[in-house]
């Protein structure tokens, strides 16, 4: 890795000295994948995944190769359930605040945020190979998700607030009874609604798109979305997001 | 602290186990400031970082007690930099892809953003103290703020792709001077509009509703908005934020 910084430091001093320029531009830094450090992992792997939460980096296929040993530590670490921890309680705190009324409806989104999808990932290199569709697929048909403890508690806490709990998730219809059997099996055991996404409907649309379409029935419906909580920014971004919504940690994916 | 921790542990036991609850709520773990950590403050002060840059945190007043060497380190160190660093790539990244066009404007805020207040906050507790209007306008008039390096080089940056710049800020327009040499001395020595508050208009109203509407007067006037960097949500939040926004790191205050 120093090798790497050196390399990179001494091509943009060359570089800015050729051309002259105070300012050296970034490209000069980059890396294979599109990131470019100019600091050690140790600083730029935090720094990314902090770019992550705050929806400053987007669009990424895989977590970055140097960054693979500081994922995994962070999601088998304290770290991860803390700032679950976090998130959740201060949605939990807006929810207290609020003058309920009888269709207030709290969205949860599923994967990564009810159910944890850790298990399939620690043995798929936390994020850092591609996304294969058909074993995460046939993981999500064993229906042994374990919940998510933090989302779990303030999911309970939710409850005990008389909200009315509506999943919203990517997962297709077809994996309806698996969803059900699963949810309830992980602590999750009741809902509003379930809402999964029909393929033929939503054929070839951005997550965004699906959870707005499915979000703008909710209130045609009449329900108010109080709330929603999500790992993606996919999941609270688009219109009729909520009245305030909760980007839960991910460092091991992003969709769009 | 850990008095503190194994006291609200002891609590929560206790409680939960007198309401026979298998979920404990969470204000039961409430520490005097709102926040409740149930990790250490090496453990909870990044997560509450975090949750302040992806927006999940917010409306608070201080930097939490518990959590002033910890930001103070985060400033003065290396992470600062890098996240900052970061975030403008990404920035520069994205509007190198655009098919810029004659009217295309970035908007910069300003403090925080374009010139660092760190000289001011490290001599005031690095937010922990309560924001004094009066010291801070003060040290504001003085006009020896430096550049956030990592923005400056992204300023120039994005001039050498020809967009043009303009600066929204919060200041009041009784500070145009003060801001327009300071800006040139720190090296941000062109721009196509300064825009500052004006505290007759904007009387009593949020950074939000102040940032939206003069955004929404750059429109009107044919200028497409293509990105929005600051270090507040304030600054890229509202109608008309921009094709893409880019949240600067800031855990020392927080401005609605």
């Amino acid at each position: 890795m120093k090798v790497v910084v050196v390399l990179a430091v001494a091509t943009i001093l060359a570089a800015s000295q050729c051309h002259g320029s105070e300012y050296d531009r970034f490209p000069l830094e980059m890396v294979s994948d599109g990131y470019h450090p100019g600091y050690p992992p140790e600083v730029w792997c935090p720094s990314w995944r902090v770019a992550v939460e705050a929806h400053n980096y987007i669009n990424w296929k895989t977590v970055p190769s140097e960054c693979a040993n500081y994922v995994a530590s962070y999601i088998e670490g304290d770290q991860y359930d803390s700032d679950s921890k976090l998130v959740n309680q201060q949605a939990y705190f807006y929810a207290k605040s609020l003058k309920r009324t009888m269709n207030d409806v709290w969205i949860f989104n599923i994967d990564g945020t009810a159910l944890s999808n850790v298990p399939y990932y620690a043995k798929h290199g936390y994020g850092v190979k591609p996304y294969n569709a058909t074993a995460y697929d046939a993981w999500v048909r064993k229906g042994d998700a374990p919940a998510l403890r933090q989302t779990l508690k303030n999911y309970h806490n939710l409850l005990g607030l008389d909200f009315k709990i509506v999943f919203l998730t990517g997962r297709t219809i077809d994996k309806k009874a698996v969803t059900e059997a699963n949810l309830k099996e992980a602590g999750f055991h009741t809902w509003e609604k379930l809402i999964l996404k029909d393929p033929v409907v939503y054929n070839g649309q951005s997550s965004v798109a699906y959870k707005t379409a499915e979000r703008k029935k909710l209130e045609k419906e009449g329900y108010r979305i109080v709330g929603n909580i999500g790992d993606q920014w996919s999941d609270i971004t688009g219109k009729f997001p909520g009245f305030r919504t909760f980007k839960l940690p991910n460092p091991m994916y992003f969709i769009a």
